[in-house]
């Protein structure tokens, strides 16, 4: 793929509702150091796409409102890049907005759509699959989607099933696309072998996915093209402003995706997380230790004084810095409150039982 | 720098205290894939080098006790490059054993030591980096450690300081190295500008590591090679267990790094964290109106600020005037400690060990 004709548009409009509060609305995740590295996930997904493209060549696709949080994280990309959604049309409109941009820019441009706010640890793997699908993609008038081999049966992703043998350039063709699936089917999936998950990672030319576009989901073509020499001018914020809400308010996967025949996919092992739901970390803070077992009640307080603790046999307590408490565990609920406040806790107790919380 | 002469030890001998009570010392941080990614830090480590070198010139440097879970994690690599340290006896011992033994199967050897529990997300900056250095450290006799860019006034971490102009490759002189500092030090480093964070990744050639350890840390070197030929033939395990135990137990910074006159540093900006605290932890998790950070459980809880509460399923917390707690039921132990004292913890620990309650 030639480097002047490849773009990048990051997909930055998402809410965050997931990680509320948070991740407020003002603060979605992508603007967010989630990992503590000194970067935000937007700035990593940016930096991550430097070494395919200059910064002139990637385009943020955000709610207009955003628009300042992106320049105050990637100071970086030209004015004109950042897309400002003025309504929220789910993922296929933008997209198209994009693509027809991208098209109008450039009639041979090649497209990838990432998400802002995911991680990928495996960089290296991860451009060398970008670069295979940007060539498969201008050989063979494909759509691509990345798609991630599955490390469990997560019921939180939706599923690609591949078909067929390999073709060039570690290629698959797309059989369907499935929704979450529930705990059982998931596993099924992943037993087959023949599953990957969908991370929303697209690589396409700008013509056949506009092509793709006129021929699955022409309404929104045509309610952006009603005028297209608004486009990449100083009419085009105006223009956009007025013919964007009357585009169908739709997901990229059900208008294109899920419809078009010409789909692939290339699997891609690259350590992908959508830190969506922190599954992660629950998953570790949940795992049960299978060695050591405390034989007798022990306990290492540190400036604990005047209270009272009764723990479960066995059950070693660890704490600092309390003074006047009871600390008690029955197994069922931990209480940890201010001795005076005797009566208090008998009122907590009755409320609890009241509400039959046990 | 020339492929054949570049070898990886990764150092994963950790216990992960820090981590305690979820990461037991059976199953210490480096072997959970603490992001969810499908695969553990001290894989993702490995794939990472496989950039760089094949698998036989990787080698595990780690106890013994966990030679069956690096096979578990790593099956590419030699048994022959798995090297168990008979005792803990720090990383200098550690690190001075590794480089006798590849220096002893290749003269010409430079190493790279690094950690195996550390994420790093620039992955490309980061192998660029290490080519700098490895180049840097075999035409300059140098010794290197990796300098991370700071982003904030964080106290849980050495700091190198730089001085005078930038040499070579991006490369600079080390002044000194600086313990955790306190809160007012660490942001007067950031303040300054000429402050990295040290990360623990070093890149040497193997025989200026071994002429500075006779330097500066002799007792090791001598120890190690009361009989080296040894090394590298079936007798290695024997004749390790025997001498290993009498080394010095010293870490690598007060043994040579803080000593020795040929200390250089390459920033880099590779978006690292050690992921080393609950409070990285406590940034990732969602939190409540308060502040608190809690997993699916009920919990009544009145001026309880700040605070990451994880309980068993289904166990309630009741609670009252805490403030900035870590409140950690795992159900043999439960830890409430104040979360500005995350180092103690470390502590906690050990004396936990040293008093058999485990």
């Amino acid at each position: 793929m030639k480097r002047e004709n490849t773009y990048i548009a990051i997909m930055a409009g998402g809410v965050g509702s997931r990680f509320w509060p948070y991740s407020r609305e003002m603060r979605p995740k992508q603007f967010l150091d989630i990992l503590n590295v000194g970067k935000s996930l937007i700035r990593l997904t940016f930096e991550r796409f430097l070494n395919l493209v200059d910064a002139d060549h990637i385009f943020i696709l955000t709610n207009e409102k955003y628009r300042a949080l992106v320049k105050e994280h990637l100071p970086e990309i030209p004015n004109e890049n950042i897309i400002g959604e003025p309504s929220r049309n789910n993922t296929a409109p933008c997209i198209a907005y994009t693509a027809l941009k991208l098209h109008n820019l450039n009639p041979e441009a090649n497209m990838v759509v990432a998400p802002s706010d995911h991680v990928i640890l495996k960089e290296t793997e991860f451009l060398n699959k970008i670069k295979s699908a940007l060539q498969f993609a201008d050989e063979n008038e494909a759509l691509l989607t990345l798609g991630i081999e599955p490390s469990r049966p997560d019921t939180g992703y939706g599923y690609i099933k591949r078909e067929g043998p390999e073709l060039k350039l570690g290629s698959y063709k797309v059989e369907r696309f499935t929704e979450k699936p529930d705990k059982q089917t998931a596993q099924s999936f992943l037993d087959e072998g023949s599953y990957l998950w969908n991370a929303g990672i697209f690589i396409w030319k700008t013509k056949n996915i506009i092509a793709s576009f006129q021929q699955n989901a022409n309404q929104i073509i045509e309610t952006l093209t009603e005028d297209i020499s608004q486009l990449n001018t100083e009419g085009e914020t105006e223009y956009i402003k007025r013919v964007y809400p009357n585009t169908e308010s739709i997901s990229i996967d059900y208008a294109i995706l899920e419809k078009a025949k010409n789909v692939y996919t290339i699997p891609a092992d690259i350590a992908w997380s959508d830190l969506g739901t922190w599954n992660s970390l629950h998953a570790y803070l949940d795992k049960d230790d299978n060695g050591n077992v405390i034989s007798k009640n022990s306990t290492l307080l540190f400036d604990v004084k005047n209270s009272l603790v009764k723990l479960p046999e066995g059950k070693m307590l660890v704490a600092k810095d309390l003074e006047g408490y009871f600390i008690i565990d029955d197994g069922q609920v931990l209480l940890i409150y201010p001795k005076e406040e005797e009566q208090a806790i008998k009122q907590v107790r009755q409320s609890i039982d009241d509400q039959n919380f046990l």
